[in-house]
């Protein structure tokens, strides 16, 4: 060994509880799966396992398109990916934005030379859908995006009132769902969303790694009559069509982590999607029963406008927000999360999905919050727990 | 489960004997890393093990450069961030082509924005160092870019005189290390390169996924003068830089990926860059010898120009390529690969890198091969085995 290069000790991970906005708890099965042996990228058994993912994915995100594909990067390429193939230099793209990520999405769309058009709302607030449709009408874009589930602040923004005024004026619609696919209904055909992207580590209980894409035919139609090159070579969906349906090489993608992918989306397809939908739900209602009883509230004020998959909950008065977390990560290496922005220091997100989604965790969470909160000076107004436990 | 979903039988991937230019085999000690707990992408630990990648790249990279990072994405994604994050649009940018991945590069930095130029050289075929400096110095590019190893061709592109000239006129040096980096020299000070990338299934004995770069100061000084934004977000290295050194959330990384690399590099440091490089050289050199022994010819004329960790060898007449392939991929599990472009049909591409770098494997694919091409009608002259042996 060179001797400028200290020793390194082996690995040693800590076993952290995962409750926080992602990654989420990865099922044994999933860890199993990535040990079998890697396998080239234009390998029969390679090409196999992403046509069975493409079956898988159609299941998940509800939708009969074929055209399922996987981005070999997190759920961010997956937002890179659908706005690159679909934007062209002056394209008018409009943004529906309450919040972090669709915010991110726009700054995409800048990028590419888009030009941007908003219609915004407060964060923690869903669109109103007369004024979504008809913001719509009037800019008449190529475009529309918007996030289905906002991991910024916990809201579940409904698509289909959008992107009904969006097909009126043949318009795609791109539907963020990295916080909904796998743990909430996603619903690509009914809600007319034409392209929607997602992340493994959420939902589907895998390691990040991977954007799983699904297309519409409208959308194929729209992306073969492109004047103009997509700029992104790594994420032009033509080639990468051309790599998984045509197995014509475009990049080496990684067979680990379409293991890893095709056991995650194995059990959404064993267990059912609705049953996991219906999981999910019962236990961020137990959740947020609990999180009342204690005297704290959600930061989304509707029952129907909160995400099933990640609860954001409003810090009280006078507690360090920053303090809690670190209190969780250090004495219970317990990850729950932050806000960002403009709730920077004001909520709490505590993500439930996936493997993660289990009655078992909704009591620990709850228990350990009620803990930090305590240390840092709030005394639960009621027992949390027995709330909780009634939901479940 | 539903019933529009078949049943899926348990995961049950095949044992390959990866010879093909990559993925490599993977160290056991790589798939143990991947089994640890998943933590958070801000999480202590996380970034623990991001600065310890960062050290030990700067090692396996030979280089003092401290802005060493990962992009989530394959090598693919590696190029695609040099080309991106340093090109803007109708800067001139330089291509030294001679094979596949050169092109590659220029395409990418085409859809940039960028004023291609281009040097060829037949593929299969070294620069000349003096036409190189020539050609950088009558065009007087803002990058030149060049494949240090041509995973297309076999050929090792020596990089510096195409890097002396391009810093005399001011220009940056990218270089594709792909198949070069944990496997042979890549020198990135010594030889001038200011932005290099690599993958980490080739040299480096992990699985697909991540893609290790590293910056010199100058080329960050270029980067901070930019007039024009990034078009990649996701690839964008000054995001990438605050969130890997500042904390500063960008994307999800994979945690699993992090620990497969950082368990590859350790191994690198470990052994010794240079007893790793020797390794390599020694098992090529065996099977080069094998190879003529058996009166094959490799493609790439000159010893000096022959990559370490991929080996070509020309199709002898008569013989089909293709069935050769397929009769080692399902008589023997092995994987090896043949070439495209202009060299269809011609070559087969056989990799030795890694943890796959080995005397016995130097003998099984010897052996292997030869029974292929006896199935094909092709009587190996000598014992191939017999002279490999005596270089090992």
């Amino acid at each position: 060994m060179n001797s400028a290069i200290e020793r390194y000790a082996p690995l040693c991970a800590p076993t952290r509880l995962l409750f926080g906005p992602g990654p989420s708890p990865v099922s044994p099965r999933v860890y199993q799966a990535m040990q079998q042996n890697v396998v080239g990228h234009l390998d029969p058994f390679f090409f196999q396992v992403a046509d069975e993912i493409r079956t898988l994915l159609g299941y998940a995100y509800s939708t009969a398109n074929t055209f399922n594909l996987v981005a070999s990067g997190t759920g961010s390429s997956g937002m890179e990916l659908a706005v690159a193939n679909f934007t062209e230099p002056g394209s008018k793209f409009a943004v529906l934005s309450n919040g972090y990520f669709a915010d991110r999405i726009g700054e995409m769309a800048a990028r590419q030379g888009a030009q941007v058009v908003r219609l915004t709302q407060d964060w923690g607030r869903p669109f109103d859908a007369g004024q979504a449709r008809e913001f719509v009408l009037r800019e008449r874009p190529r475009i529309v995006a918007m996030v289905q589930a906002e991991t910024s602040t916990g809201v579940y923004n409904q698509v289909q009132a959008a992107a009904e005024a969006a097909h009126e004026v043949d318009a795609l619609v791109i539907a963020d769902c990295v916080t909904s696919l796998g743990g909430m209904p996603v619903l690509v055909d009914s809600n007319g969303i034409d392209i929607a992207y997602s992340c493994t580590q959420k939902g589907l209980g895998c390691p990040p790694g991977l954007a799983p894409v699904t297309v519409s035919p409208r959308a194929l139609d729209r992306l073969k009559k492109r004047a103009t090159p997509v700029q992104s070579w790594y994420l032009d969906l033509q080639l990468l069509d051309a790599y998984y349906s045509g197995h014509k090489y475009h990049h080496t993608a990684s067979a680990t982590l379409f293991y890893a992918l095709r056991e995650g989306l194995v059990m959404v397809a064993e267990e059912g999607r609705e049953n996991r939908w219906a999981r999910h739900q019962r236990n961020h209602r137990a959740f947020v029963a609990g999180i009342e009883a204690m005297g704290l509230r959600m930061l989304v004020e509707h029952p129907g406008d909160r995400l099933w998959t990640l609860n954001t909950v409003s810090v009280p008065e006078g507690v360090n927000e920053a303090a809690v977390r670190q209190y969780l990560l250090e004495k219970r290496s317990i990850e729950i999360a932050g806000g960002f922005g403009p709730l920077a220091g004001k909520i709490f997100r505590i993500g439930l999905m996936g493997y993660g989604s289990s009655a078992e965790n909704v009591m620990l969470v709850l228990e350990a919050l009620a803990e930090a909160l305590r240390h840092a000076g709030f005394e639960p107004k009621g027992n949390g727990l027995a709330a909780a436990e009634g939901k479940l």
